[in-house]
């Protein structure tokens, strides 16, 4: 079922050269900077529950498709907010229903995704469908048994170096210490992702300012104390090993404002009396602080920008946020991110990795950005983009202004922990395949894609993110 | 002059399975969902007068690019609105100066559609240009007057399983009605396409809406019976066999305005007072209205987005609208369509068909926003894009993230009746080409392409558009 | 290092047709309408300093990428503004570094076109890099020392018919007027380029009105006689062999504002107290006043939209413009130009040339537009785009709505004279392989493409720039 050649321009010649290079990388241990795996599966390491629980329901790449074809979110397992029991909790009805409607994902990365892991991690021998459900989900269950299919034993089969995980300011990263603690030599760390405690909007921003005053010693009643609070926060992380911080904005505006607007603006909040507006110069500011922050204490800087979040209300109210309904917007980062850039993106000591959903900015913006400022680099194609040709048009659109060594390595991004060797896998037969037709029109040498395809499958990933 | 192979991708591999793929639909029904052919062509059924009548005259691709490079519009026949006799009368010299320029649509489809249409509707074998134009003329004039060159005859020749037209909403729809009462079997549908009533600053809107009192009875003094007389008509549309309704809009801009503001704009309008942003709150409110009466009676919405109408003023004030200079606007369906979606997109009655020339929205809002709601499918490329290398943006851009199940299967869109098999051809061609390659490169298994390509070619419209 | 089937596809059937078609206009003379070489390499035709200085101080494309990677433009020789002194002087010392970081390169055109000219003009056997840099510069050194690597005998050696330069609205054009009077036979023709002139917010503005003013021997004290100046400047520059004008904008906005309020803004300008909105509207008023000049005096107008100029404030302050750090913007085009060409765009004796760096509106607004108004021509792709995917893309975006005859051919655009053989050869290479490409899918015929190839590397731009 996995074709040697997958995923390789089917043209002799490129092929050839895209089996070499691939080959040359396949084994390479995995770097992975920037995902949602939940650090409690590596500390506590607990069998998986079952393939439903395992695969199914915290995958929304899945249940997006399968609600956008008329399919409830209930009926595959995920809990209503108000009556969570109102939920399937049968995991083999669950899997048939995933099964009866397999077809749907003919053609995406989230098949591509599947197919390997059920190859590769649990040995599946057949395609997914309605007939074949059951003896599959039978066959997983089983392999779920034995103690090579439990988190760290597959941390180690998948050849990880190191697994960044995502996590709130006011995070105790108490699954970080136990991890440390435990003796057990896998490389988890964190990653300093503040949206809770910036974003005035927030649902739990009051909360999270009492919480944050909670962690570091000192109620949260002034702007400054706020900064003092979140430096400190991010000297804990450091010192848990993270060399990252994230943030995920609507719009990537940045712009400073005086101290005594944002001492306003925060008073505004804490009082509970903030607006949009408000909201909106807070976080243009917040990303002007952070970036002085990472230019003090030298985490890297990841923005994750352009996202419409819980897009589809109904949903939002019943089941939560992350149910595949955030919808990208357009962007702009030519004029939003001027002051930034402006103020610290000749920094040496300055590292910003940028994120976009509109592709249309690869070409115009981005790459001409990347291929100026020393600071930036262009992290992988995000969510939607993370794809056999979205990373195609990536390559395309951004190698000729900015080169690859201005884009930041492979991110895997998931939460869904056994596809992560499938989709390293996808990207560097990808890279290699890129590579592989430059090398065919005489673009490149030969032994320059040599070198290349260790830089776009390890090296760069592990240079920009400092664990180098 | 017509390769078997044309359309596919040079490589022996990938054309190998193309042509099988494509082999198996090549001869497959046409079901025509939405374009422009007048049914009084086939309620009359009078044999086409002459080449140019039949092919240059209605065809805006053709005169667009003539006139792009200088060639007057009177000169190809086009008339004036208020000198009608300065046209050009002559076919021949019609004709004549189009051989002449025949070379300007080298590589566009319109070339394309325009010699599969010679080749195999009429049976010309060689290529026009300015010397070959007066024979391919004559050819083509000979066969018009062979009763197999009627409509009707073509349309059962080029299997034609159902054609829907569009209409505006006062139309009586007295040609579908005689095709009906005419015993013929040919299944000709309208479909219901409000714009005149619904955009208050249409020239002809309140001509429209007396018409409209007329037609249902009852004078269209308030809001109420507005809305009571559009429900009336989509009725005699359903009544009539139509499936589902059309709206162009500028902006997809959605958006429920009270019941007193609805009543206030459309007091002014009657009252001859409307402006501009009552026009653009209308509209977005009733594509709100329009939806829920969707949900109500079941006809398949469709909205197409995004043209800016008659940009040349001198041309549209010369010779009217459709005359080949409406140029696209940039595209926002994230922002504009909330509304809408939130209020009706999870319906399971609702089914909504979207339709963009902004090619940017399709992998950043139009993939993510189909591959979610249960309520949404993505037309086919529009228009300008509604060719080879569009088709292959689309498939590329929106595959991964939506699937092809939330896409709509081909539209014609035509108004050049001759020409439908040769576009239904083209589309089926690409499909089996995006389908082999996605083979080739092991990213879908044959079996699956062997079912997507039916589904692309012939399921998906029918069931998208409720025929099924 | 220099394969002759560089940049075709490599599927041997598209390259076998690719190769006859590049080889059929791979001799043809380079026609040179619009760039930035210096007219006084011309008219002095002293020999090129050294290497360094030749290829890299003056190619901003070299030293952004140098700086991305944290390489300070001092040490590449770049003179700071206020402290010429600091930059670093030894050519040697800056090209070593040049060589040190040439990786950055892979997958650039930069790469493709330096290697071509190394290998080519120069006759560099083997690729630069750290190790091989010394003894390149040597080499080059030394052929620079020969009368043949002049600029007038490298001029002829690559068969230049016509090189148009560009030249501010005050140029004197004396080094246009001394190779005209030196009886050296080269076709170098200036371009009336009036930004500094037009944008009231220039630094210089103030200081060109009154050159202006020196020039057409009337003090500039009025709106109207700004206008007489620059209408004389026009005459001039046509005298002088002129064909064209080109217009910077950051925006393409046109509007005719009236003659009061052009008066009103010009006076306050004039005394130092114009506003951004003031700048706006000039400018947006005066893309209509030199469309109403070109359609008098039928100089081609170019428009190249959507730069913003000197984003890093740092790096402009300290080196000044040109450096690297103009980063696009997204376009507008449709709305933008309506009031232009409503107003000339029928004009058979207007013609307009866009360039946009913001590839969305290829396919959206800019194809659309040429395949409508006759005054149009698509400029080919700009800057980050003048490349073998960038023009891939515009090909693949604009043919199939605008055709090839509503596109302007190729521009080098470029202030690297030695570099301009290889520019010509990558994009007559790249649309030997467009067509060879559509002749395999079978969407041309091999004798169209015989015909198309020699238009778009030769006639079109001759007929565009009107050198015909």
């Amino acid at each position: 079922m996995l074709h040697p050649d997958r995923y390789f321009n089917p043209d002799p010649g490129v092929r050839k050269i895209a089996r070499e290079l691939y080959g040359s990388v396949a084994n390479l241990p995995l770097v992975c900077p920037h995902g949602h795996v939940d650090p409690a599966l590596l500390s506590e390491d607990r069998p998986f529950p079952d393939p439903t629980e395992l695969i199914i329901i915290p995958d929304h790449y899945i249940f997006r498709m399968l609600y956008s074809q008329g399919v409830p979110l209930e009926s595959i397992g995920i809990p209503p907010r108000d009556d969570p029991e109102q939920r399937e909790k049968d995991s083999r009805a669950i899997w048939q229903t995933f099964g009866d409607h397999f077809h749907l994902f003919r053609g995406t990365p989230t098949s591509c995704w599947l197919r390997q892991e059920f190859a590769e991690v649990f040995g599946v021998t057949e395609p997914l469908n309605g007939s074949s459900a059951m003896e599959i989900y039978d066959h997983i269950a089983e392999k779920l048994k034995n103690p090579e299919f439990r988190p760290r034993q597959l941390f180690e089969r998948f050849h990880i170096e190191v697994l960044s995980t995502t996590d709130g300011a006011t995070d105790t990263l108490e699954h970080h210490q136990k991890i440390r603690e435990s003796g057990w030599k896998g490389d988890v760390r964190p990653t300093f992702r503040p949206d809770a405690v910036v974003n005035l909007m927030h649902p739990s921003w009051r909360d999270q300012i009492d919480r944050l005053g909670d962690l570091t010693g000192q109620e949260v009643t002034s702007y400054d104390r706020y900064i003092a609070a979140i430096e400190s926060r991010r000297e804990f992380f450091r010192s848990m090993g993270a060399t990252a911080t994230d943030h995920g904005v609507t719009s990537p505006y940045s712009y400073e404002i005086s101290h005594a607007d944002a001492e306003a603006i925060f008073q505004r909040a804490l009082a509970g009396g903030g607006t949009e507006e408000d909201e909106r110069r807070f976080t243009a500011h917040m990303l002007m602080e952070l970036a002085r922050m990472s230019v003090e204490d030298g985490l890297v800087m990841q923005i994750h920008a352009g996202s419409f979040r819980n897009h589809n209300r109904a949903i939002f109210e019943r089941f939560g946020p992350d149910m595949g309904c955030d919808i990208p917007l357009r962007a702009e980062f030519t004029r939003n991110l001027r002051a930034l850039l402006n103020k610290f993106g000749n920094h040496p000591n300055f590292r910003l990795v940028l994120f976009t959903l509109d592709e249309s900015t690869y070409s115009r913006e981005l790459a001409p950005l990347a291929g100026h400022y020393p600071a930036l680099r262009l992290g992988p194609p995000w969510w939607f983009h993370d794809s056999l040709e979205g990373m195609k048009r990536f390559r395309r659109s951004v190698t000729e202004t900015a080169g690859i060594y201005n884009t930041a390595g492979f991110n895997d991004d998931t939460r869904a922990f056994p596809s992560i060797p499938a989709r390293h896998d996808l990207c560097r037969r990808v890279d290699a395949n890129f590579l592989a037709e430059l090398v065919c029109e005489y673009v490149i040498e030969l032994d320059d894609a040599e070198e290349m395809i260790v830089d776009l499958a390890y090296n760069l990933a592990r240079e920009t993110y400092r664990f180098a």
